[in-house]
């Protein structure tokens, strides 16, 4: 049977999307990353209790009314890692699912693929070797992000003898953190986020060349 | 029942991977390039009858004595719809899969999932637009291979009245372009083309820096 989800999504709430800063403006970054945000948690939505996790001040009304808000002071890794520790202490209660909050092409069907991937832990890899998601099991895992952290995590988990397993997906893959990503959500959006850059004023250029003009 | 399936690898003879500049040399961007070539057509491999499509030159020895080498003058997109054409004229005898040669992650299971999906044509993306795979079940169609390629294709199914299906995968989304892209090969590749990035020195930083560096 499936044990019941606790999933987790880290929302950064100040400088969000600092990369895309050559492309967009501090307002329009922080409209497409609550886009992003919002896009990220209808994908999720339904699989289990949903979780927010962000410094203090992050407004409730800007996430909608079906999240919890989990404010933390800690930086991302000791945030996360004292929330996985919580649960082990308290006996493990749901399996708990990391999802980051710039997935903006992200379906139910990639929540569902995480979830039917066998091991004590499942990475999902995002282009230039990030860890977009990571399904946890097991209570001894602990996440590493920073640089390039899916070999970290696959490291963390053999070192801890875990089993991992991998899924792979181009829609989960696809984290939007350069102004060239911008273009994957304008192609293969179907949200929130691709209203927002459309609103912006974003649109594919028609002369065949890659990328994203503005009009 | 399936159809047969001819597979159709174009292949850049001169100058390939030149956005790779920055990072390899002209031999060791060829080495990469024929690397990345060998894996594609092993993940092809007993799916169908197999053609590299190159401009005159391509050294059969090279490439592997089961495929055959269709040489042409003409650009990409001339030479892929003159071939097109050319199975029309013949009745169509088999459906045809266009696989990008610098797919260094592609799998059997992402060939096997592109053919099992329905449509008159099935376009897989790839990042920032392009197109990694066409299966093309109806004569009617041609490739528009140029800048952001994937919306050209949907909109030439539109026109052309046929049925178009979208075919995603983290491994068939990933061509190698851009020295960034390097780091993929390293972090998630399993064939020639990840040992000859090795034989060249390239490894993942430590330091946790996105991208690989030269030891």
């Amino acid at each position: 049977m499936q044990r019941p989800i606790r999933i987790v999504v880290p929302f950064k709430l100040n400088n969000a999307k600092s990369r895309l800063a050559p492309a967009l403006t501090p307002e329009g970054r922080r409209l497409l990353a609550f886009a992003m945000l919002r896009d990220v948690l209808d994908a999720v939505s339904g699989f289990g209790r949903l979780t927010v996790l962000s410094r203090p001040g992050l407004d409730a009304a800007k996430v909608g009314c079906d999240v919890e808000i989990l404010e933390s002071e800690l930086d991302l890794n000791d945030a996360l890692n004292s929330f996985i520790a919580g649960e082990a202490s308290l006996g493990w209660p749901s399996d708990i699912l990391i999802v980051m909050s710039d997935l903006a092409l992200l379906t139910q069907s990639d929540v569902a693929g995480i979830l039917s991937c066998p091991g004590d832990v499942v990475l999902c890899p995002g282009r230039g070797g990030g860890t977009n998601m990571i399904l946890i099991r097991n209570p001894r895992f602990r996440t590493c992000y920073r640089g390039l952290s899916f070999p970290r995590h696959q490291e963390y988990a053999r070192q801890s003898g875990l089993a991992a397993s991998v899924f792979e997906s181009f829609r989960a893959g696809s984290d939007i953190d350069r102004p060239e990503d911008m273009a994957e959500v304008l192609l293969h959006g179907r949200g929130r986020a691709k209203k927002t850059l459309e609103s912006l004023g974003f649109i594919l250029p028609q002369s065949g060349q890659a990328g994203c003009v503005r009009t």
